[in-house]
């Protein structure tokens, strides 16, 4: 299959300055702030964005080296597949996050609950639409005996 | 800033032929079935993905052909900007979707509630966790016109 190219269209701020300092759910970086810093040339598209609370960010995790298609995650005890968990040692280094929208200032967007590293390639905004990503009967497999 | 390429994990197979087709709410996909053949190589990364009802697709928008800045979507009829949408036509044509994990054999996941285009690359796949996606106070912007 086609090898797929994209050009990053901003940077990420944030006060996570290691890997290891990243808090790894998103809950614990609750009130953290930093900034999405957007090209310029792309400030037509943020219209409207600032009527959404909390939006996606897509990124390339840029510190990541290789993969490992089996990882034990922390807080846990077992092997698990990387499909399974929010390693970012992953085949295609994407993450994902769902941070706060506080407010949009020229091509920069403040947002909170960010759990980022500094200087993170962006490459997608995405508004949060909660119908979408609210299911019905929902399992979460291994994760279900961490969380208690 | 770097270019970033990816290579595609898989494939993804659905009943929607055209880019017209395929429904741009995923309410409207409900119960429609598909599978994501996953590459061989990967397959160690799915231990324990089963456990999860839902898992999030990352995937590349392969028909998109460029982007626009600002458009105007489907039951509206204002110009929003693309970030504000989940308009194909982005910068960085990385689909998301959220699907129903039905179950999963050898390297194939038998998936529903589909709303992607037959043949489209797979870039990631993660588990899907409520609590991640789940936030206080929201707000949808203009979406909350057209919802009513």
């Amino acid at each position: 299959m086609k090898t797929v190219s994209y050009q990053p269209i901003g940077i990420i701020h944030s006060p996570w300055n290691k890997q290891g300092d990243v808090p790894i759910q998103p809950v614990m970086s609750h009130g953290t702030e930093g900034t999405v810093e957007l090209l310029p040339e792309f400030k037509d598209g943020l219209l409207d964005l600032e009527g959404f609370s909390h939006v996606v960010l897509l990124y390339h995790l840029h510190l990541s080296d290789g993969f490992s298609l089996q990882t034990i995650p922390q807080f846990d005890h077992n092997l698990r597949g990387v499909f399974a968990t929010r390693s970012p040692r992953r085949p295609n280094p994407i993450g994902l996050s769902i941070v706060r929208l506080d407010r949009i200032q020229n091509t920069i967007l403040y947002v909170s609950n960010i759990d980022i590293i500094d200087e993170t390639p962006l490459l997608d905004i995405k508004s949060h639409i909660p119908s979408v990503s609210r299911q019905r009967n929902v399992r979460i497999g291994w994760l279900a005996d961490i969380d208690k």
